[in-house]
Order: structure tokens, then C-alpha cells, then sequence
């Protein structure tokens, strides 16, 4: 007989799983903490993990309630090059924060990150592994991580003016009035003088 | 006798008036609501809200627990003319938040606007009846209302992003490197083409 608490499929298990990765991850990064160690901790088999959640990443998702795959937004953001990421990237972001189930994902995020200090470290974890990383690969810049932290300050700060806040003008111009506006300054940030 | 709640000085009488307040300006805004209506609502005398809070102002920071005058900040940045804007601005904020006091009253007050649409509605009257107002008042700018939700976006992300999310480098970068880094930015937003 196995152990209870390895049974495939009994009530909870993918709960448990859950929030086994959660405390893991917030613990010890996303880097450090595998698979293995998770399934070991919540008591079930790796296999199970995978058959639940599919690879480490996309668990990390599941963690993070993020609806979107942020390998397909990068590549996309990045496909013109990077003078045409300031707009596609806005673009993206608006058209996601518009979406009744990402819209909500986001600002879950950041109420968290304001909330608990491990939801914070899983939100930098987030940025870091899954985003920077892909940034820097497609986009290849000198001083990423500081170019790529202020272009997160600035998306960040109008998500959180337009969407919670919502002061106006901002709350309520269209799309195209905040890419105009905002555009250039994440250009200077990805390819000006920022040092 | 007078009834209860009108006596001065009773336990709890400071409190009753800064909850009402509360409810009062974040129902109606700051510049419907006046302090003989939250008087009224407390069941208090007028002139016991003044003893305690002074003017309408007072009370309004006292509510939103802001431990800074922004009528002195907003000055202090100002004096320079709008070109010295950006690197006051910016210093002026990374001491505040730098300030045990300050610091976490800004984290909390972006905390609340996430957790409550009425702290949301408050911190909003605040940036434009105590900052924005002052802002046009000292530097007389066209499109103020958008230059300056364009300049909260990037203040507000900064502070997130260094204080909450702590995403490296920009969270422990020195001052001065982020007043290089974001002061431009702002530049234009007060003073370039944003429209």
C-alpha cells in the first residue's frame, strides 16, 4: 500500500502540490527549488507534479496565477526588434490589463507583493526567470537587468495609476494616447543614456 | 446636558471623527465635504473637529495618515522652476521613502488603494486636490492634469518597484543613479511632447 499521501488523484493532492511549490518557491527561488524537491516535501510522486502541472515553469505559473505564457508575450514584444518594443510591449500590456481574466491576474500580483513580503519575492522571481531572462536573450542588451527595472518601474506605475488609482487623464485615455506618451521613455530606458 | 457623542475630550471622540471623515471623503470627495457636515455625521460640535485637526486640510492628511505637508514639498520642488523639477522631485521622494516615518506611510497608502476602492477614491482626491492643484498653481503647465498622472505613473512604479517588489538593481541603486536614470523622463513629461 502507498503512503496516503502518494495516491494520484485523491482530493487536494493538486492543492497540496500547489502550495507545497508556493512556500518552495518563495523560500528558495525559483532556480534552487526542483521538482523533485516539491513532490519530495508534498509527499507524492514526481511524475504526479508533472502529469498535474507539466514542466517546472509552468508550475511556477500555476503558483503565480498567471494566465499568460510569458515566453509567447517576450517573443512577441521582441519580434520587431528592439526600436519597436517600447509600443508593441505598451500595446501588449493594455490589451492584457483590458482582459477580464488577465487584467485581474496582474493586479492580484502586485496586491500581493504590497501584502506579503513572499508574494514579493515570488513576483521579483517571476520577473527575473521568466521575463529578463527571455528579454535579454532576444533583445541582447548591454546593462539589462538595470534597463529592464526601469522599464518594469515605469509599466508597473501605469498599471497601478490607470487600473487602482485610476487618476485621470491617464485612467481613462485611449490606448493610443498612452503609447505616445510613454513609448519614448521606454525607449531611453531599453537604448539611451540610463547609467 | 449636552448629548454624549457632542462632549469634548471623551475617549474615543478624535477617533470618531477621523472614521467619519473618512467615510465622508471618500463617499463625496474632499471638496464636497466639509467639516460642518463631518461634524454633523459625528454627532460633535464644529469647532471641536478644528481643536483637533485645525483646518479641513489637516484633517484630510490626518485621515489619510500622511505624515508630510505637501503644500512644503510641493513648494520645496517647485522653487527651481520646472527644469529643476525631475532632480528634486526624485530626491525629495527617495528621502521620503528612505524616512522611517514617511517611507511606510506611502507604502501603506498604495496598499490600501489595491485592498479598498475607498482608499483607492481617497489617495486620488489626494493627488489632485493637495499635489496636482499645487503643482499648477506653482509651475502654471499646459495638459497639467495628464502631465501629472504621467509623473505620478513613473513616481508611483519607482516607489513599487523599489520599496515593495525590490526588483535589483534599481531597488538598492544610490540616489543619485536613479535621478540619472528617471529624471529625463519626467522631464518630459512636464515640459516635452506628451500629447
Amino acid at each position: 500500500m502507498p503512503r496516503a499521501g502518494r495516491r494520484p488523484g485523491q482530493p487536494g493532492t493538486r492543492e497540496l502540490i500547489l502550495s507545497t511549490a508556493r512556500a518552495m518557491f518563495a523560500e528558495g527561488g525559483f532556480d534552487k527549488t526542483s521538482v523533485r524537491s516539491i513532490a519530495a516535501a508534498a509527499g507524492v510522486d514526481p511524475a504526479l507534479v508533472h502529469h498535474y502541472f507539466g514542466t517546472k515553469e509552468r508550475l511556477f505559473l500555476a503558483v503565480l496565477q498567471v494566465p499568460i505564457d510569458p515566453a509567447e508575450i517576450v517573443s512577441h514584444v521582441a519580434a520587431g526588434g528592439a526600436r519597436e518594443v517600447p509600443a508593441r510591449l505598451l500595446r501588449t500590456f493594455l490589451a492584457a490589463w483590458d482582459d477580464p481574466v488577465s487584467g485581474p491576474a496582474v493586479v492580484a500580483l502586485l496586491k500581493g507583493s504590497f501584502q506579503h513580503e513572499w508574494a514579493a519575492r515570488l513576483l521579483r522571481e517571476f520577473l527575473i526567470t521568466q521575463v529578463l531572462r527571455r528579454v535579454s536573450a532576444e533583445l541582447g542588451l548591454e546593462d539589462a537587468p538595470l534597463r529592464f527595472s526601469l522599464v518594469a518601474s515605469q509599466v508597473i506605475g501605469l498599471a497601478t495609476l490607470r487600473y487602482v488609482v485610476r487618476l485621470e487623464p491617464l485612467a481613462s485615455a485611449p490606448s493610443e494616447v498612452v503609447v505616445r506618451a510613454i513609448a519614448p521613455t521606454l525607449d531611453r530606458y531599453l537604448l539611451g543614456p540610463v547609467a
